[in-house]
């Protein structure tokens, strides 16, 4: 087989075949491929695109480049959830324990934060002493034990779509679906799921800002997972303003506290109750979407999915009285309140702007390397059609030295006030899934 | 700049700036910019095309990658000619000093051949001692002294060129208009001419099969050459059969030295006819392409053109003995005749199975470092159209130790034999100007 062939068949359009795309990946990853040739063929299936068979082909070689792994002593049905990716992004935290105290597993891989987006881990490592570093021997004792965990992608998973990864940052080659999509799903698979629960981001704060595109991605993740025998099921959901109030990681763990003793705030409790109910039905856990959803209220509200978290902080590392006694927490040296200029309704909060102001306060990542510094945040006050008067606090951003006057103006121009009334945007939009 | 920002441009179909194309060549010449970058912008490219300006800014960075010859000395107006690549194309070895003789100044950069097609280098170097590697000096010396000069492409000359067709030929990105267009003019136009007349093939033997591709091409370089202020003329010609009756290196060299003596097969003078005419032309050396044609005629028929290819040689190093006595020419060992197997007429003459098969004998090249074997060829006693009897010979091939059972078979092949008559091919179609 010539890799020039088959560079050459997806520049013309010619769908390629099974053994091309394993030889393909196999090649790259034993470095017999170099990078200019699987650039070339990067960039040729961005243009051209994938068909189905071809991009389940492309997740399937990703994710057997590497460890895929096998849960022996399987509590629960294995079920994971995934976002690409908003801003207040919290969702995992307290989700993952109620699942978990519904009897789900949930042997969660997850990603750091990028660009005005956080990560999950970057959160929990707010948590003193919490590690997402733990051996494939450790995240499995824990899934069985705890019935969840939380970590990084280690060297073993998918390291083929690690490398494509990398390469495709610095080729124009990103925003591709197939790519994408391949991508999630072969490193989400490699944790050994049953099942899979998409939260597909769409609107002005997410990668994808328009609802067609996001669909699309959604589509073909749906029918990867049909394509290799896994059940996942897709929910389309806005990102036109943050998620909750809090935005920065010390904050959302803070907020997600809250969410766990059962006082979280209504679009986040709303979303979790969305997906959580998403990952019973996929784990037999529940007939009805409205009864799953009642389950994982009770979870929250019962302190049941309280105590798993704790479990779950104290067998990663983490210090559980900071869990226990959230005071403990250190804050940032300032809190500077932005206060609404004119009596009127929110009629937009820019989450991609917050999020960046997050960034510039030292909150977020701008390059990999980056480091993070968990106290610093925005606290926000309303949100969107929210009413307000002149003086009202809309935001507090809580800060450290770095960064304040530019994140300040920038999150004053992400709050606009109008005279209109405005409705409450809507979160969850469109369902796909394997099972119905 | 970014060349990410480069990269996504030419993804998205947007036109690129003079000043964007210019960076990424330069970059690519340093090494800050990496092959994978360049392929994906390769590919990108290939899919995508490139507008008129974009091609011949292109064409321009290559260019002035490198070393731009100026003549100090001009002895006559600068043209040159090329052709993309046929089989039995030695065109340029009795035109180059047919256009001398009337008064042009040639100062020709020329290739190897690879794959089915000759190259003019490998067969001028059929000449005992003829060396294609000059200095530049020595190149400029020779076209002030002698008129014309031919010689291999240095490393000064559109190094940008040379390393872009390497990632090119390995990356599935050779055969796109832009991309070949470009690649052809920054080698030729850093010879320093005024203008340029090109031999574009079509047919079966050549690079591009269609002639619509074919005209594509030429219009392309027609264009550039507009744009960066030269006189360029295209032609298209037909590559349906071998030109001339002699296919191998010093078998082309003997039947050139024929057509210096004005004795040479019609196809071929009829095409240095046209071409030199075309020289002639951009060079204001005639008026009409049928007084050109008699002013071509008359170098060749004269024996002015022949003076002038000999102290071409004797510049060059060539041992000119050979030149004045062919007979001196080393014989390949075998001379084995295929004759016809029936009464009729040719019905084709397949060059690119031809082209092959002179390879296999060891007279070309399949990858860059073989070595030639000049002695070996085939030489044709029959043009397309010909009425032929059973056991007319047909074609002599002309071989050493190695390959003649294939070759034999593959020329066997080549010729076809019909009861129908068929009317010889039109060797000369559309032509294509920036004069008129």
């Amino acid at each position: 087989m010539h890799v020039t062939e088959i560079i050459e068949k997806k520049r013309d359009k010619r769908p390629l075949v099974k053994k091309e795309i394993i030889y393909l990946i196999d090649s790259y990853l034993d470095g017999f491929v170099p990078d200019y040739q699987m650039s070339a063929f990067l960039m040729a299936t961005y243009i051209n695109g994938m068909n189905e068979e071809e991009t389940s082909w492309l997740t399937d070689a990703m994710l057997y480049s590497g460890k895929v792994i096998t849960h022996n002593n399987k509590k629960g049905p294995l079920i994971d959830k995934h976002s690409t990716g908003g801003v207040g992004d919290k969702i995992s935290i307290a989700l993952v324990p109620a699942a978990a105290a519904c009897g789900i597993s949930v042997p969660m891989i997850s990603g750091r934060g990028l660009a005005h987006t956080g990560g999950t881990l970057d959160k929990l490592e707010a948590i003193p002493g919490f590690s997402t570093d733990l051996s494939i021997e450790a995240f499995l004792d824990q899934v069985a034990l705890v019935g969840c965990a939380i970590i990084g992608q280690t060297r073993d998973i998918a390291p083929a779509d690690k490398q494509l990864y990398a390469l495709r940052d610095v080729t124009g080659t990103v925003s591709s679906i197939p790519l994408i999509a391949s991508s999630i799903m072969s490193k989400k698979l490699a944790a050994g799921l049953d099942g899979l629960v998409l939260d597909v981001k769409f609107g002005p704060g997410a990668f994808m800002t328009d609802i067609g595109q996001a669909k699309n991605l959604a589509q073909t993740m749906v029918l990867i997972g049909a394509q290799l025998g896994k059940k996942v099921t897709a929910r389309l959901t806005s990102m036109e303003q943050p998620i909750g109030m809090m935005i920065g990681n010390s904050l959302e763990i803070l907020e997600s506290i809250e969410i766990l003793h059962g006082r979280g705030p209504k679009d986040t409790v709303e979303l979790i109750l969305e997906l959580g109910a998403e990952m019973l039905i996929l784990g037999n856990k529940a007939k009805t979407l409205d009864e799953a959803k009642q389950l994982i209220n009770q979870a929250l509200t019962s302190g049941r999915a309280f105590d798993i978290f704790v479990r779950m902080v104290k067998a990663q590392g983490g210090d559980v009285q900071f869990v226990l006694e959230p005071e403990r927490f250190k804050k940032a040296e300032k809190n500077i309140v932005i206060e609404a200029k004119d009596d009127g309704f929110i009629q937009k909060i820019d989450s991609r702007k917050i999020g960046t102001a997050v960034g510039m306060l030292g909150g977020g990542r701008f390059r990999l390397e980056d480091e993070i510094n968990p106290r610093v945040g925005a606290e926000l006050k309303i949100k969107i059609g929210d009413q307000v008067l002149r003086g009202q606090p809309l935001c507090i951003i809580h800060a450290d030295q770095r960064g304040l006057d530019e994140a300040t103006l920038r999150i004053k121009n992400a709050i606009s006030i109008g005279k209109e009334p405005v409705s409450k945007p809507q979160l969850c939009k469109d369902r796909i899934s394997t099972i119905n």
